[in-house]
């Protein structure tokens, strides 16, 4: 599956006074994509699941208005480690050009708080959306 | 100067079914330290520069949660280059420790969307606040 | 045309601690319908008027959760008066009931900001999406 | 004790692309203060309690912007009946005139999720920030 396409619709509190789309509410574009794709991945495993984000990195390449329609962003597991993973995003904007990139990191943590490796069954699942190159 | 203390009020909605800050929020405390930090070293000029913010990285070191105290959070600009620079930021526990660190990338933009050098006016003005190491 | 179906996408962001969609973001969600309705009744003329929120009502009647689909919602014109009208919303939830019944009254300013008859032409647009019994 | 003053620090997210409070965000102001008002009416009983609210409604008179400081705002309980009441508030503009007025009401849930009367302690303690006009 490696790459996975998904939309997100934006809306008019996303943007800021200079009238583009704030720096915030990417991050919220990444965070509602990330959430569908663990969705479609780890299924209702999801929510027994303690993954937490210990990382965000960002970049933004072209300002963002608001289209009548929702965003494009291409979605993938880049790196899956011992007990971290990395998704990686990237939105486009209305002519398919990248408009900012994202990796997002998430550990596993365990019933008290602290790291734990992930399972075999979760490294499987992740791995379905791993891009060629990285896993 | 260098490192300026700020604090920065939480809010109830920073929360998320978790019951923790949600990492997105962690970003919107961010945005209000370096717009505070900005209008301190710039004053009346910020509001006629178009400076954008070009790239957003951040560790989360420590969960959050709703104290009744605004968070401490410690900002610097941590680099000045041609035409762009670097804010950071460590938001601090209740206790003290280093919850995240943060570093945000503008860019200064002229009247035409492209990228300029900043003045020497400008480069003055943020070095204010320039850590010792980095500046 | 009278009522007008939309659909609202949620987002994870749209929950509170306690797990469903906190009241705020019901408002958040009217406020999306309301420009899409008025865009879809004004047009281009929307962005050159200055319609301004002058009151919200809204009342819960159930509890939303994070389903996967889009909320339905239906919009409508309840009122229009010499300078202000209303746009009333129904927010329905994924087995079809109303979890939530808003008014929202806008007033038309001026170049001064001071109260403007609407236009006569505002008038018929609007109308259009009038309830029957209403206008 | 009555009406309770609050100071409600903004947020630069506050605004929308109109350069003004966007409409939405002055409820959120309103339910920071709720929570705390509630918190210093109830104490620790505040998380033991499931009170949710069941309407909002809010009549903008003045715009809003950005100021340095905190904005200030009156809170009271104006009503308390057999298993609702309303707590309203008064969010005043920098130089003291009232920008908005809210009234919020809230119900009493049992565990069983329907509605259910409030205990004579929690009438005590709402009673202390009633209104003298309307408890």
């Amino acid at each position: 599956m490696a790459r996975v396409r998904f939309q997100v619709p934006q809306r008019f509190a996303d943007l800021d006074l200079l009238g583009h789309v704030n720096n915030v509410a990417y991050l919220v574009y990444v965070q509602e994509i990330r959430l569908k794709l663990l969705s479609r991945l780890l299924g209702d495993r999801l929510s027994r699941m303690n993954h937490v984000v210990v990382r965000n990195e960002i970049d933004y390449l072209r300002e963002l208005s608001l289209g009548g329609e929702p965003l494009e962003v291409d979605a993938w597991v880049e790196r899956i480690g011992t007990s971290s993973y990395t998704i990686a995003c990237e939105i486009l904007d209305p002519v398919g050009e990248v408009a900012a990139r994202s990796k997002t990191v998430l550990v596993r943590l365990g019933d008290d708080g602290t790291t734990e490796p992930l399972t075999d069954e979760e490294r499987d699942l992740l791995a379905v959306a791993a891009d060629g190159s990285g896993a």
